[in-house]
């Protein structure tokens, strides 16, 4: 039952038509056999390093020490942004130093730019460096390589940083925004959950939501809900239903908290 | 070439965008590092009971004795509905009582409430199971944890179940209807290939299909045609087309089929 | 580390729904314990061997030697298509022999029809040969069955090929057209970036797009560019966006290339 494999995630937004992943995939398999591929996602929006954020944020404390993650979400291909590699508690993580990886700098030990060509494809494209570079930093490093021999240290200061909108806590009210959208068309919140008394209300787009429950099933089908989400968040949600379409809300839109109780 | 690594089978409706998938493999792979996971299905439709039955009826039996799946198609959760595990044939099975296992419950031994919280993640959302409940549930049972310590046996009589609709067959008739349309656009009923006789023809509301085939490749580029499906029931399709668009048909319509051969 | 289980890359246009794919896997988990499964991509347009051929080409050569890559595209199952497999350098491919396979014929040196059916599942449906054969042949193939064993031996000049459309070299101008438009929207054209002089400029459809640049990012956001893509060939893009949408155009349409450069 035992298995040393090393585990590598993968997270991208190349679809799942074309073959890019499985291409990488190859090339992982290529050097460093034993790996086992764990896909993350490959159906984020092109380009939106938002997207790619909240995705790794959720994912990644749920796999096993020492797990690669390797991320490629990269609307900089062939330009200036670095390729790094970083270590956050017991995690690796490989990509472009774009700000998808804000959310593990904060525990984040080191940084390396990926520097040494021989760890590269033979010839490197100027658009799949998923492919020609970060693919294979991944399954070196998944393989053993110490990171510190695939390039040079880099300064964790100096790395690109996406920061989430931040909420505001005042008098009896909070206010935070829509920061992401699931599958299910649910409005996940920048408003932790543990922030919340007992007996607020809440609104989205000044519309009220109603008093906070604690899950879809606490509604009815067909109506709105707010609730803590799985990420720890406040969320909006539609029993068995889409609160994106019901609602017309999306990212950006604004959430308000009234923490006082009503008169009873 | 021998490996004796558990199989866990992963189907449910959580798409491929949010990494929810990703998130329930982390979790599986740090329980049973030598777990292969093997998705069949994440793109069932939101809360769809009567797909997933239908993807797991058809999908279970190729995979080896011992194998164990997971299945989270959801609805109710965080609600009343049972988190269960039916061990049925030499396969496991583990998911909500919502009655998705309504195919394997004619041959099942035993089931059990899923009760150890030992088993579980430390902290239970209650909107998330997949990642905090069936997940753990079958990583442990894939790593060799025997079912009847994971929780209190229960009667497989009072398990949830929902019925496929009925066909009738009187005189020289056959009425059914079609229970699933697959990414082809093909229309699958619920009529068994094996009760059709020689020369029947085919009504899918009221319109003649024609005689039964024997695959898409009996009909001309575009034209329909009804066949004995690779699941063993009655299909309807069109040549290199696709039969719910250019009939305008989907589950629920009725499918009749005239028994009688035309003199000829 | 070292781990010498063979790999399988699975290629169709099942899609990610039905569970389709499941069960292939299932059936080769079950003939081979120990593969290493990969898939390439599930979601190719139906029946589109053009498609298909692009997938494979592009992706086949990034994986190690003695992979078995199997291929379902297959508008013609059921009909008289013959069931194959290919030896090419040091892969393998099984599939259904429609043209999918072209891009490894060049260097292949065998191949085989499928016709023992002791290889076969113990019954064939007339509409799912992935299941019923091609996947039960890669994991024979895989678990170590030489090919010989497993059919009669095939003409490799009789099989069927589907040849891309040729571009055109005269005076000082190259004509080639679009083939492939990935998720990204990028248009991949059949004229290979080595007969490109420096210099050139690039038309489609009669539209100037610009010189031809490095990669997207030599493009403001929301331009387009012309620029080597990571297959080898011209490709058109959009910085950040879609150039299949914002340029109005898709396979089949014509590019051309005007190789003299404009006085300065």
């Amino acid at each position: 039952m035992e298995r040393q494999n090393p585990i590598v995630t993968f997270t991208s937004d190349f679809g799942h038509k074309d073959g890019y992943t499985g291409v990488v995939k190859g090339v992982i398999l290529s050097i460093c056999p034993g790996a086992t591929i764990v896909d993350i996602s490959h159906s984020l929006p092109p380009f939106d390093l938002s997207a790619a954020k909240w995705v790794i944020k959720n994912s990644f404390p749920f796999f096993p020490a020492a797990t690669v993650h390797l991320v490629v979400v990269d609307p900089g291909v062939g330009g200036s942004r670095k390729n790094i590699l970083i270590q956050s508690g017991s995690h690796f993580f490989v990509g472009p130093d774009n700000g998808i990886f804000t959310p593990v700098l904060e525990t984040a030990q080191a940084a390396w730019e990926l520097t040494e060509e021989r760890f590269f494809a033979e010839a490197v494209s100027t658009t799949f460096h998923g492919r020609d570079i970060y693919g294979p930093a991944a399954a070196h490093l998944a393989a053993g390589t110490p990171p510190d021999r695939m390039g040079s240290p880099l300064d964790l200061s100096l790395l690109v940083r996406l920061d989430d909108p931040v909420y505001l806590s005042r008098d009896d009210e909070i206010s935070g925004e829509v920061i992401y959208v699931d599958r299910f068309g649910n409005l996940i919140s920048n408003i932790p959950a543990e922030v919340l008394p007992d007996g607020a209300r809440c609104f989205l787009k000044d519309r009220e939501i109603g008093p906070i429950g604690k899950t879809y099933a606490s509604a009815t089908k067909g109506d709105s809900v707010a609730f803590t989400g799985s990420h720890g968040n406040l969320e909006i949600g539609v029993c068995q239903g889409r609160a994106d379409r019901k609602l017309g809300a999306g990212a950006g839109d604004p959430i308000r908290i009234e923490c006082r109780r009503l008169a009873e």
